[in-house]
Formats: C-alpha cells, structure tokens, sequence
C-alpha cells in the first residue's frame, strides 16, 4: 500500500478519533470546563477508556509503577529500541478537552489504523499516557513521566494537592501506583529502549491560528527562570509627599516591569525569544491604602527562553534592571529563591524529518518553539531522542474555549503515522 | 507688657506643653504605637485630659452636640466674631502622639499663658478639639468639624467602623452626643459668629526636615480625586504567548503607571503641584498564577493637586493615558465612581500675617501646600477666613515614629500666641 492509499484508510480514521474526544468531553464535563484531575477518578476514567478502545482492537495493553498507560504494536524489530509517542490526559480544573488528550488520541489512531490495516511498522511503536502533567493540581509538572525515569523525590512525593491537601503519595497509591517501587527512585523505563519518543500537543498560545498554519515541528521547549515572590521595599507614607521624596514600591515595580518590557524588546529585535510575564503582582492587603504610598508591593516573574544561554543573559539583564531602579528610587528588591527549567532542544534530525514529511503531505514545513512545558522535556533531559509537532488551536489552552479542528488533528495524525512507518534511526 | 516679655513668659510654658503629650502618651500608648480611637474610650480621655487641665486654669470649658471640645478665654469685644484655634485628638490606630494633638495643645498653651497673666485678647479665643477627625476608623476625614457644620448625612451616620462594625451614629451616641440634633443637620456653629480659624499641625510629609524649616505657613489644602478600583482587563493565557500577541493586565497597569510618572514630571515642570499615588495595585489572588499571564489587574488611584484646576487637568491627562494605553495593549480600564474632595486655598491676608509674624520671630516665613486633608478644609468650605501653620516633624505621620521637637512647637505656638493677640479682622 502506497503513502496515498495509507492516507486514504487513515482519513476514515477520523471518526474513531472523533468519538474518543467526544466521550472524554462527556466522561469530564464538570458544568463548566473539562476537568481530569492529576491521579484521581477523572485522570483514571479516562486511562480507562483508552486502554479498553485499545483491547477492543487487539493491541497489547499495559501500565508501569506509576500507573502510567502503555499500549504497544510490535515492530519488525520488536527486539531493538522503540519509537514512543503519547502525551497525558490528565487536565486543569476547567480546562479543555484537547490539551494533553489529542496527544494519546492520535497515537492511538496511527497504531488502530496500522493494526486494522495489518501493517507491521520497522520498530514496535508505544503509545504512552502519561498521569500529572498539569501542576494545577500538586504544584508541579510533569508527574508521572518524571516518575517513568526514577525522577519524583520524596519531596514531590508529599506535595499536597492543591483542592484538598491530599499528598501525591497517597492520591497515588489510591490510584494503584506502587509506592515501594516508586519511593525508590527506580528507573520504570530505561531511556536506551527508546529509539525516539515523538509528542502531538495543541499549542497553547495563538500563534498558529495567527498564521494560519494547521500543524508546525517544534524546535525546542523553552526553559524558564521563576521567582515565585520578588518584595520591593520602599518607605510608606502619605499621599501627599512630593515626588522627589518619594521611595514608593508600586511605581518601582511598574517602572522594573516597563524596563524589562523594554529588554524584552531589545532580545526580539535581534531574534532572541523569550517571553516576560509578571503572572502575580499586589500591594500588602493588610495595609494598604488609597491615600498611602506603598513601602512594600510584591510581583513573581517567569522568564522563558528556548536556548539556557539567552536565558541566562534575559536573567542577567533583569538584575542589572533591578539594580537600577534600586538606584533610582532608593528602593530594595528582595528575591526569593530563583527556580530554574532548563531549555529541552528537540533532535536536530527529527525535526529535519518531521518537516520533510510536512512538506510531502502539502503541509507548510513550519517551525516554532514551545514557550510552554510538555512531558518531552522528560525525555529530552533523560536522553532520548524527541520531537514534537503542535496542531492549531483557539482561545488557548487551559480553558473551556480551547477550540481543536478535526481537519488540523488528522493532518498531525498522518504526519506521525509516516513518522512512526519511517522513524530516525540512530539520533542527532 | 512688650513682644519679648510675651515670649520669654511663653518659653516658661513649655513644661506645661510638655507634660500634657507625656500624659496623653501614657494614656493612649498600644504597646506599639498610640491609639486614640475616634469617638470611643481612647479619643474620649484625651479629651478629658484637655477639658480638666482647662477647668484647672479657670477657662470656660464646653461642648457642642457632637461632642467636639470648646474651650474659651472671652476678649475685649466678646460680642464680635471670635478667634478658633485647636484641631483634633483622635488618631490611627498605631499611629502618633502628635498628629492633630499638637494643635490642640498649641492652642491651650496660649489661652493658658493669657490668663495667667491676666492678658484679654482683643477678640475672644476659642479653642477646638475635634472628634473623628482620622478616616481610618469610619472610612470618611473631619467627622466631627463637619458635624459642627451640620454637615453629616444619614449615610454617613450609618458607616461602619472599621474594626468591629458599630456605625457611627451608635459610636456617637454611646460618647454622649445628640443624635436628635446631629440628625437634623442643623448647624451647631453659625460659621459668621468666626472671625477666623488657625490650625496648627505637625506636616505628614517630609518636606520641612529635608530643608530645615522648624514652621511653615500653609498656601492651601490640596484636593484630591479618587478612584479607590480601577479593573484592567486584557486577556489571561499561557505565558508562552510571544510579547505582539499578548493582552497582558499587569503589564498595562505597569505601563500606565510610568505613562502617569512622566506626566507628573511634565507638571512639576512648570510648577504645578500635584502629587500621584497608587496605594493599592494587585493581581486576582482567586485565579493569578505565577506562569500565566493575566488577564486582570487592578489599581487605586489618588491624585492631589493645591488648585482645583491643576487636579482636573492632571485628571483629563490620567484619561488620555488610560485611552493611551488601551489602544497600544488591547486592553480596557473599568472605572469605578470618581471621588472628589476639593482644593481648600487658606485665606490670603491670613497667609501674609502669619508670614510676618514668623519673619518678626526670626523664623523664616516659608510657605507650603498641604498634601494632606486637615479639618481646617471644613471651614474653608463653610466660608470661614483659615489659616494653617505647620511644624517639623520627622518620620512621617500615622506611625509611632513621628517626632516633633518641643523647640519647633513652641516656636509655632509664639506664632499662634502672636496672631490671636493681633488676628486679622474682616477676612481676605
């Protein structure tokens, strides 16, 4: 069968896919959003639903330690390294149905479709869902890929959720997790079995739908630096000090923020990405006033970057911002711990690979960094060769509104089934 | 007896200033700061200090129906419009021992001076203590110089006190005033019987330490125009959306906020005075996040300007900037209700007398606005020749760190002592 007629059998495809996202709608709708909470009923009942569509189909259906889900098809090679792909389906309160979903949903189509088709691709192929991407829930990300290589501390273990306090630990152990091994540190995964792991992922932001492109091959995840709580001090007093008296912590910390608005321009003028965002800023409730100038107000800031280095020069250039309107304003800066992600660069040769086939299916071979996180920096900093490939999407992600079209998810699905049938060999 | 004899019998009182702060420091110290609630127990022994130490003296001690304190020492055409001095004896909570206290007892130092020895002044002297002259305890200055005018409404009859609720028209009735007369909004003082009203007042700013001025002659009480929430609302998404894109809230509130500085620079310029304040700014704690951006963000805002028009040009400039920025960030700023308290200009003969008199005592007679609201404002309102004189004071006020000398108040009270032996007579 030629790559014409495999897309002919896999557009029939679209109703397979269809149904699936419409029963995880119907399985998670809280009345508002979709809501798949981290190692809970909701993550479970839709681990439940996919592994069963995947019995249904004859594939073979399993789960590691930490209750992530596996399904395989056996390649011609079943005993060399494999080719993974998947995401997690777990969701934020409220969130949207596709975010993390459409992931485990085309990787489920590519193999039902080559399984159906009889179609043995060179290298067994693992559709991987993973549990607790979303840090809605206990405060960090990436959960239960990170828990695949041996990577949750006893700290991460005894996070308590977000809702009700509940430990990870516990909410794991409640889903069927095994803790003895877990608690070890134990690898479930060895990073030298995989051969690549490819991620689908709608993007978050609004760029695609800006541009017009259906799919895009990402180039790298960024890396971000986060300060979760930056205290300005300066000196509270009465409105009415003139402006040359003045130490006031709210105009120091708008005038750091148009600074660094500033900065952000000067890397973007010379096509260096990353993104500023001051997600918290507040005066003290506790005694502030309309009539007072503020001696204290306080902001968090996440700089992101898709090189560690332009990273490290943005973070650079914000002290040296901090520093000067210190200066300025006779004001003081405190920093709270600096937490670092560092950038996860995707396989040069995947990438290269991924637009090749774009480009033979008509579609523009466009390339884009992920300014958000996803479970293939996991892999990436454990090894394994790794691509992602984003499809279009409105209103963002993370709410309600996110807003997928079925065209733009088939068109994704095929570039990964010629990935999976063809896969890079051998790594960047 | 001659100018000097006056002064140096004067400089003899010191001791009898002095020891009445003592006592009002000991009765109303938190264990932080000082504490003299507005009409409750803590404003009402102060009060009670001030009336005893006046009947000690022999001078006719009185109230009114909201029970402000009215001390007098008659003069020599008793008949005519009579001289007020005082101010109030209420303070924040944990604030300090001299702010409205000082004029107080400025103005019972002198009647007490007179009588002792044997002086009449050409005009009989009253001194005022007010009630409820801080806002911090029912959201609303000069409630009890406003009462003297008949100028409380049911509405503010009816605001709760900050700290446990009760209104103040129940907190008015337990410290004995008379509701059935306040009700009316009948006037308990017919502001023709004043010849004129001179407050003294520790300044709240910074300005007389920076430039070494012991007093200083008030121009004018600023107004100011207030907006306690302005909402700003953009758009909230994931913080890896790129810089063009974005409708980020904190970062057009930051924006404004510089826009409004540079504004305020280009005032200052040419010598309007005005001063900025956003007391109050923060992000929705409910849903703001430390990696995404927001999409609301609110702000107070406070503008003071020493002439009404100044206050409303700075107001239509504040306008333009918010219409500014909208249209540079895609956002919208919500106003809530303009509040406007309006400029109070001192009398102009009583601002050159007062100057005059500093400059005859060797103190040089420099002029200053008040950024902060004072009770005096009442009576420029209802139309009575005012003045104001302010005395160094370190540290700021409404804090227990304020510091007046006793040198710079008994300076200010020569000056006072002067001006109610030699007023001006007939208003400007």
């Amino acid at each position: 069968m030629g790559v014409l007629d495999r897309h002919a059998a896999l557009d029939a495809m679209e109703g397979f896919a269809a149904s699936l996202f419409e029963r995880l709608q119907r399985d998670s709708f809280d009345g508002v959003g979709i809501t798949r909470a981290s190692y809970a009923p909701g993550e479970t009942a839709a681990h439940e639903l996919i592994a069963d569509t995947a019995r249904r189909e004859g594939l073979h259906v399993g789960e590691d330690a930490a209750k992530n889900l596996i399904i395989a098809l056996p390649g011609q090679e079943a005993e060399k390294p494999f080719i993974a792909c998947g995401s997690h389906l777990d969701s934020v309160p409220q969130g949207g149905n596709f975010d993390g979903a459409a992931g485990v949903v085309a990787g489920l189509t590519v193999i039902v479709d080559l399984k159906r088709g009889g179609l043995v691709p060179p290298r067994t192929v693992k559709v991987f869902a993973f549990r607790a991407e979303e840090s809605a829930w206990f405060g960090k990300s990436w959960l239960g890929s990170n828990a695949m290589f041996g990577r949750l501390t006893e700290a991460d273990l005894s996070l308590p959720r977000a809702t009700n306090g509940q430990t990870l630990r516990d909410a794991m152990r409640a889903t069927g997790a095994d803790l003895d091994v877990i608690s070890t540190g134990k690898r479930l995964l060895d990073p030298a079995q995989l051969a690549a792991f490819v991620e689908i992922h709608i993007e978050q932001g609004p760029v695609m739908v800006a541009r017009g492109l259906p799919v895009a091959v990402v180039t790298g995840i960024y890396g971000n630096i986060r300060h979760m709580r930056i205290i300005c001090r300066g000196r509270s007093e009465h409105g009415g000090v003139p402006r040359g008296m003045r130490r006031d912590a709210a105009f120091a910390v708008a005038h750091l923020v148009v600074r660094l608005d500033a900065a952000w321009q000067d890397f973007e003028r010379v096509g260096d990405n990353v993104t500023v965002t001051c997600g918290m800023i507040g005066t003290n409730p506790d005694d502030h006033a309309v009539s007072r100038i503020p001696g204290e107000a306080w902001f968090s800031i996440e700089i992101r970057a898709e090189r560690n280095d332009t990273l490290e020069r943005f973070y650079r250039r914000f002290e040296a911002e901090c520093r000067a309107v210190e200066t300025e304003r006779d004001v003081r800066f405190e920093l709270d711990g600096r937490i670092v992600n560092m950038a996860a660069p995707m396989d040069r040769r995947w990438v290269k690979h991924l637009s090749g086939i774009c480009a033979r299916l008509n579609l523009a071979p466009e390339l884009l960094p992920s300014g958000a996180g996803h479970d293939a920096a996991v892999f990436v900093h454990a090894g394994v060769p790794t691509a992602m490939l984003f499809i279009r999407n409105e209103h963002g992600s993370h709410n309600p509104r996110e807003a997928m079209r079925m065209d733009d998810f088939m068109a994704a699905t095929k570039v990964l089934h010629e990935a999976v049938c063809n896969p890079v060999l051998g790594g960047a």
